[in-house]
């Protein structure tokens, strides 16, 4: 048995997210099972690190699939590349050891988010960020994100319909910069909950405006007061940059 | 009588070229007309620097525009940002001399085409770059690039339907430079020919591949032969940068 790890972008916005879903639901891990099972005339799972939502993009997603064909890396890499719909983009495949598993063994992840800060509408970031009009204080968002360093139980930032998995995440650092209208905000962590990358934001963004005072994110926090965290930021602006291992 | 002056960006995708077009095809002139021309009250004609092809993008597109109604600059941005779509950006506007022409003053013009150079399709870029997935070797084409640098008569690399123009064009530099797979050429020079600077393009990509040896360029230019010249690179590579006056 053969195990490959694979590097991949995808332009997210016409996907109903990473997960294989039901109904013919157009998925990236759908698409990428089926042309790799083209591939090894086998029925290939595809285990991806990270199930980004409907509309999330990714330039370095990760994932691995075994198979019981004798395959070499850049043979996988070209098919790919002749079959795949020219959204998703395999960019890397390596042999691994056989344990290799994409999301058990993935140690932290880098997301991206980005918002467009000018009144005017800029055409080549609309479909890669949030269109906020009114200026962001930097530093305002600053004081907020400090709140959310660290190992934290964020039920407040989860959805309600988590289930049982543990709402304890470990938040490594949340930066912001700023570059001729466009500010990034870069999240790092052990793991999100689902939407919590974008509930931060969201805050992020209330707390910009003058809507929210920063000091209050922590008290959101501690208080796991869902109905108090600001509307969650847009799927668009969000990307998953990196997976560390 | 007042004259602005306006900077304007687009995604060129699904448009029919910058230039006002009858039966109702959509163009990015026309665009800008319906607006203004509410905003003003009058039949609004703007008058664009580029005749941008379909297809073709802008970030520094210029244009200008006269109107009797009393206007501040700011009202006008914001009424653009209120009202155009969101693949058309005005970023800038000003007061200008009434004798103020976007297309008869402007003194150069700099454009930027996009190559993505890898065997696999990048999600992110497929819409602004042509994809050359054959290594490209930019060595050669500096050198066929060399040849057409200077005033030259370019009806080699214009379209037979060109008219009456004169052919002779000023090319100042044409600069390639590669990073992470993508290669970007700037051709700045006084103006181009319709199709020119694709054309030009399409033939750098011919001598990067080794199916045309970058000394024929010159022969090409000289016999102004364009059965000789390869073919026009597509338009989604081709951005206007910027319009110099």
């Amino acid at each position: 048995m053969r195990n490959f790890k694979l590097l991949i972008q995808y332009d997210g916005a016409r996907y109903r997210g990473w997960q294989r879903l039901g109904g013919g639901a157009d998925t990236v891990q759908g698409r990428l099972e089926a042309v790799l099972s083209r591939l090894t005339g086998e029925e290939t799972e595809v285990v991806g690190s990270s199930r980004t939502d409907a509309g999330v993009h990714a330039r370095g997603q990760t994932a691995n699939f075994k198979t019981e064909k004798d395959l070499e890396p850049e043979e996988i890499l070209r098919y790919c590349a002749d079959y795949l719909p020219r959204d998703i983009g395999v960019t890397q495949v390596s042999a691994v050891p056989e344990q290799f598993h994409a999301r058990y063994h993935a140690k932290g992840k880098v997301y991206l988010y980005q918002i467009w800060n000018e009144d005017w509408p800029n055409p080549f970031l609309r479909r890669y960020s949030a269109h906020v009009r009114r200026r962001l204080d930097l530093g305002r968002m600053r004081a907020a994100a400090a709140c959310l360093v660290g190992e934290h139980d964020f039920t407040a930032f989860s959805n309600a319909k988590m289930g049982k998995k543990s709402p304890v995440r470990r938040v490594d650092a949340i930066t912001l910069e700023e570059e001729g209208g466009l500010v990034r905000i870069r999240l790092a962590g052990g793991g999100f909950l689902h939407n919590m990358a974008r509930k931060i934001v969201g805050t992020l963004i209330a707390a910009g405006l003058g809507e929210l005072e920063p000091e209050a994110v922590a008290n959101i926090l501690s208080a796991k007061d869902r109905g108090r965290v600001p509307p969650t930021a847009e799927a668009c602006g969000l990307t998953l940059e990196r997976v560390v291992y």
